[in-house]
């Protein structure tokens, strides 16, 4: 027995998932699906899709958001690019590992492939997720400080993992595929900000669904990728790896629970006061007209990040928490309809934008924020977040991800499919198979 | 200016590549079309045809040994596997490099794609396997000691750059290429011997020949792939590099000059033996029951790697000297055809093989042998191979090239069709386009 032996057994020979990583596996699908439709528009997406085009493929798989059908490995590599494209997708906490982005498209290309029951897709991903999970937990921090981009380099496990699975492969070949994955691991930091970084995710969902089918007619790697002389903890974290990350509590403890759903398409630390402003709007039923200020005290990162006071481009705007704050409070979402040029030109977010302020506090975390609100009448309501929603601490709730899924998904598909697709989501545990959702999926 | 920018000047702005440097290109080229037809006849390699096969892309471009056709990254992948499967391709002697398995495939692509001449496919050639070496120089020897077999790491950068100049890229369209390439470098040594060694060139030749094609496109990446602070150097070698190994008379001193082709389908330690006795043989018009003893003095590394007085399988062969020097003296070769099964329980072979003794001397470098035969009439014969051919100071002659391509093609096309395909080859500076090569080429 060595570590990659034992991730391959518990792969293959998983009966049952717990419920709730069941439901938190429908969870970040209908994240998914919501990102990769949304990111289908962007001009990158595009021609990643006309590339995949320009290969011919016999159209067997489907591509979210396009009307692109193609092999799997293809299908698996656009829609890793999706998931990742617009960093909107789910973060393992410990990590900042992104699993789905590279773990679903491979699981949803095999499963379209062979047929896969709902409940069975599910399961796969959340076996892939939590292998993809304990790599990167027994490689961090080494790993990602070092320079590599984690969501590629563990990504391409969680990948054939998953894909794997829903093939049916034995421990033996999920060894050999596991060792075909990650002898591919890659994926650098510094091509963060650019088509680089969600091709990470693209080819390791594409490599890693390979490597799984590789395996499965035969193809065959060392018997201990993880843990060999020249493996990936030698090789691809020198500086330390650790075995009990990887194993301890593997199949009762389920890393599904510190993975987080992001409510706000922005950078992460000011989550908690786009929380508080919305909180206290739905409240109060705050109107632009009846604020006056609006004041927050937070953890240092917001000001280094963040602070932005007079943003004229959409993306400018997701790099600036006074805008953050004035689009919770005027529309009560972060989305990336709140991160356009003409909603950051917009002059009534604008006025409240140049009344939003902040001091920093170093007792604050990250994750925490204090914000009062004062008003046309002289009045202040304050609220506390401890936890932002979206943290392990505080799971995004089910209302708000809807409210993600039709943000993102009408403006592409209108309301009455969003609605369809959703409820497909919703219900894959019941499904016979992943057809109908894909086929909701597609453009 | 920047490395990677130095690199991609270099590629899109040279015109003139010096004649040995297309000759050199040639004589690869002939190398690797021989040993990957002859690959193609293997298990390994009809898997991960029918893999391709089965994406049924669209068909145009070509797969050596096979009537495959498919899309261009598709033929690059499974050419990069038959190129490298059989570990007789060619090798950059200062850094273990093989240049050819993942970038010529990456270029007979592109060049088929876009109808580019012959002479123009060789140039690219040359730039690309230039682009490889030079990086491989830049990291030697720390990032293959840290485990990174550099064919893969390296190979991919050689198959952007040879691709993307066929393309016609310009130098910013190549900094994104090899950005895109450069971050998806992979390959650890602990899959060797596996079927994973030889999809790390083929991989590489894809994955440098879709980043070559995205960056056409208008896929961006970072400015510099290489010397970037999270970058290939800080991340793949933190170890150590060297920019002037990368850079030092650039387009002057062409690494083609330093890239040997094997004559001998084993180990190359054994290699200055197999020169010695066959040279001998011809000389002398040996036979093998004329022969009584075969005494070798060699490095100390022939017998701590390769002393197996009684091989019974054809891959035990490869490991045996003495099998090597009888293969040598009874056929006065050394290709697969003398390491099948049959031939290594052959009676003659097997009697000449328990004659055959070798004494080390520290004293005597890796290429280096002495070798006596002593014959039945009492006479002694004997010679001394300062360089084994193939090594840079004895580069295989022209003759011996042709030798192989024709002992490793024959037996799968036949002498005519071989002789055609290798007049293709020799004449290919001539030609307007590279399809009656690849035609030939293919089955």
């Amino acid at each position: 027995m060595n570590p990659t032996r034992s991730l391959a057994e518990f792969v293959a020979d998983t009966r049952d998932v717990p419920r709730f990583a069941i439901d938190e596996a429908k969870r970040t699908l209908i994240n998914v699906i919501a990102i990769s439709i949304s990111a289908s528009e962007h001009s990158s997406s595009r021609r990643l899709v006309a590339w995949a085009r320009a290969e011919g493929a016999t159209p067997r798989s489907t591509v979210i958001g396009s009307d692109l059908r193609t092999s799997p490995a293809l299908a698996a590599q656009v829609n890793g690019f999706l998931a990742h494209l617009q960093d909107y997708d789910d973060t393992h906490f410990p990590t900042v590992l992104h699993p789905s982005a590279p773990t679903w498209p491979a699981v949803l290309a095999a499963a379209e492939e062979r047929g896969a029951s709902g409940l069975d897709t599910l399961v796969a991903f959340a076996l892939g997720e939590e292998v993809a999970c304990r790599i990167a937990m027994s490689v961090h921090p080494w790993h990602y400080d070092a320079g590599w981009h984690i969501t590629g380099t563990v990504g391409v496990f969680g990948a054939a993992a998953g894909a794997g699975r829903v093939m049916g492969l034995d421990a033996g070949a999920l060894v050999n595929a596991l060792g075909l994955a990650g002898t591919q691991a890659s994926g650098v930091r510094e091509v963060f900000g650019t088509d680089g970084k969600p091709m990470h995710a693209a080819k390791a969902a594409a490599n890693g669904y390979q490597a799984a089918d590789l395996a499965r007619m035969g193809h065959n790697a060392a018997p201990d990728i993880l843990g060999g002389r020249r493996g990936f903890w030698a090789v691809l974290s020198p500086g330390g790896h650790s075995e009990d990350a990887l194993l301890a509590d593997l199949g009762t403890r389920w890393e599904l629970r510190r993975n987080g759903l992001k409510p706000y398409a922005n950078g992460v630390v000011s989550h908690p006061i786009q929380d508080a402003v919305i909180r206290l709007r739905n409240e109060h039923a705050l109107t632009p007209d009846a604020v006056t200020r609006i004041e927050a005290r937070v953890c240092p990162l917001v000001l280094e990040l963040m602070n932005r006071p007079d943003p004229h481009a959409g993306l400018e705007g997701k790099f600036s928490f006074q805008h953050c704050a004035a689009a919770a409070l005027v529309d009560g979402a972060g989305h990336d309809a709140q991160f356009t040029d003409a909603r950051v030109a917009d002059p009534v977010i604008a006025a409240v934008r140049a009344r939003v302020s902040a001091v920093v506090d170093p007792a604050i975390p990250e994750h925490e924020a204090y914000v009062t609100i004062t008003l046309t009448d002289g009045r202040q309501v304050a609220t506390h977040v401890e936890h932002a929603s979206g943290s392990p601490e505080n799971p995004l709730p089910d209302a708000v991800l809807d409210q993600k899924f039709r943000a993102l998904v009408e403006p592409v598909y209108g309301p009455a499919r969003a609605a369809r697709l959703l409820d497909a989501a919703r219900n894959l545990d019941g499904a016979a198979g992943i057809g109908e959702l894909l086929a909701l999926a597609a453009r």
